[in-house]
């Protein structure tokens, strides 16, 4: 089967690899129907060292489940799935409260750990625990959006949550890319008043606004801070959803905050450290991480499938597996917001 | 009128100031009833630069109102008041958030920008917002315990509330200090289960079972962390309470979280950095800061007067006012937990 392999930074190919099969009986092979690329694909894409065999790519899929091994019990055949990045075993003390990002016997897709979801097919681990039945067909205009639940839609709920976005509050979105989008969706649909996005490239701003972003900002650094703390009064946004993981985005997120507030964090790390004192003097909560995508998908699906958010509009490229390479270039050099893939 | 002042690292006297006086009409002038020595009097204690005319030191204080200004509404001439460790106008938006340690009028004591209460009398801006008066005697026995709320068992409250501690879950307190041992009073008032003491002092960690520490750890570093991870079945505390404010004290905190559990930072951080990883990778949350003490008091204060908590066995020692540079010694050589100051 085909499937994208990474094997240095800048060098991704789609290549033949052996075809995926089951192997523990908790498993599922599926077949993809939608896949994407996403901002933090873009990491090892620019830092990335030589290795071979290489790296099997992408996390974020929709599938049709092709088989399934003899203790699956939740799906089957034929049913049309969300794979979200993570796979999880549904049963640990983890799972049970909802971070199946911390399951005991879980790992993560296009990591090394498991297959990449940017491929023909791939088997899919603790299939019970992991995959998600959705009630649509395959070939709807709810795919892109449904997409979006398997990390983007998901994790910038995270960011949401974690940054206790609520009625009348301000929300203050640090980062324009796919992720910062769904977290201004998410913060609007908890019911923050106001949401200002830190973001400087105009089609994603456009997009933002009609998610329901209420400001823009696209000053940087201290003018930033400036600038959202003349927009709250001088305090500072009470949540802060920082979606990009760079030690001066979060620099940022700390300063527009709020004395009180909070900053839900799931932009991946690039940094090491972070400031030990700002947030500390002024009682800010920093929260977050790799987002539950899996503990999600009930509480945002009614609104995809019955049409209140449209996440899916993030993916402003479709591509066939075989441009996945052109695809990492658009996203890289920000031709393109997100690019989804089809087989 | 005596007030104690530091000059520099290791020279603090109590020397003759000028008489406190009302400034403002929204002051009171406070005689002092009792007041003590924080374990953060010895960070200056240890490091501070020569300076004249010296820093007066003390913020945490029991005090009887020799007299109020003209705008003064809710204390007067006579009452027996707690003066917390911060003062606050008691109006703005943080004030009525509950977090007077933002107010936008609001300053700390013994910090430069207002008396000390280690002295004979003092001045307290917004009296209005700032002092509690309390239903009890200067003479009783609740005076040690009154005290406390002033700081210590308002910030050891603030670091289980931080780390949201809850009924059935498991704290652990990094720290035997007079913050330490409130947290572990905090812990188990808020329900915790199971509460993990941190710390080696023979006396100190006596005192925390008596207050309820169901574990204790001496172990230090990596030793600590993998001795809390053992108590807890491998996955570390739902709530973190850090009370003493370094890099490796914070370190030991971020390590023996469990994944989705919070740390509650109250012990002011001595270190400019902290990791931005691992507490990432694993969803904790980190939260505290300056501790509103008075949001607190008046859900404390029953407790207290009640009988069901005695902070105040904290106090180990007593000084004269005359004798608090030999209380600042006997706190930074370990002989005693906390200093309580009479006249």
């Amino acid at each position: 089967m085909r499937a994208t392999v990474m094997f240095e930074a800048g060098d991704v190919r789609v290549e033949t690899v052996p075809d995926a099969h089951l192997i523990e009986p908790t498993d599922a092979l599926v077949v993809i129907t939608r896949a994407s690329i996403c901002g933090s694909d873009l990491w090892p894409y620019k830092t990335m060292e030589r290795s071979e065999p290489g790296r099997r790519m992408g996390h974020e899929g929709v599938a049709i489940v092709e088989t399934v091994g003899a203790d699956v019990r939740t799906v089957r055949a034929g049913d049309l799935v969300i794979v979200p990045f993570a796979y999880s075993d549904g049963t640990c003390a983890f799972c049970h409260e909802g971070l199946q990002t911390s399951c005991e016997h879980g790992g993560f897709f296009g990591t090394g750990q498991a297959d990449g979801a940017q491929a023909e097919a791939m088997r899919v681990p603790q299939a019970d625990g992991t995959l998600v039945p959705v009630p649509v067909g395959p070939d709807g205009a709810l795919l892109p959006s449904l997409l979006t639940l398997a990390d983007v839609m998901g994790t910038g709920h995270h960011a949401a949550r974690a940054a206790g976005v609520a009625p009348g509050k301000t929300a203050a979105v640090v980062g324009d890319g796919a992720v910062g989008l769904c977290a201004v969706i998410a913060a609007r649909r908890l019911g923050a008043e106001r949401i200002v996005l830190l973001g400087r490239h105009a089609d994603r701003i456009a997009l933002a606004r009609q998610f329901g972003a209420t400001d823009v900002v696209s000053e940087r650094g201290d003018e930033a801070v400036e600038r959202v703390r003349e927009l709250t009064g001088g305090f500072g946004a009470h949540s802060v959803l920082e979606c990009v993981g760079l030690e001066q985005s979060l620099a940022t997120a700390m300063g527009i905050a709020r004395p009180g507030g909070a900053i839900g964090r799931v932009g991946v790390p690039q940094h090491d450290t972070m400031p030990a004192r700002p947030t500390f003097y002024r009682n800010i909560t920093v929260s977050g991480g790799p987002a539950p995508a899996r503990a999600y998908i009930e509480e945002l699906l009614p609104d995809i499938i019955e049409g209140r958010i449209e996440p899916g509009r993030v993916f402003d490229r479709v591509a066939r597996l075989d441009e996945v390479p052109a695809g990492y270039r658009a996203m890289d050099d920000r031709q393109a917001i997100k690019v989804m893939i089809t087989p």
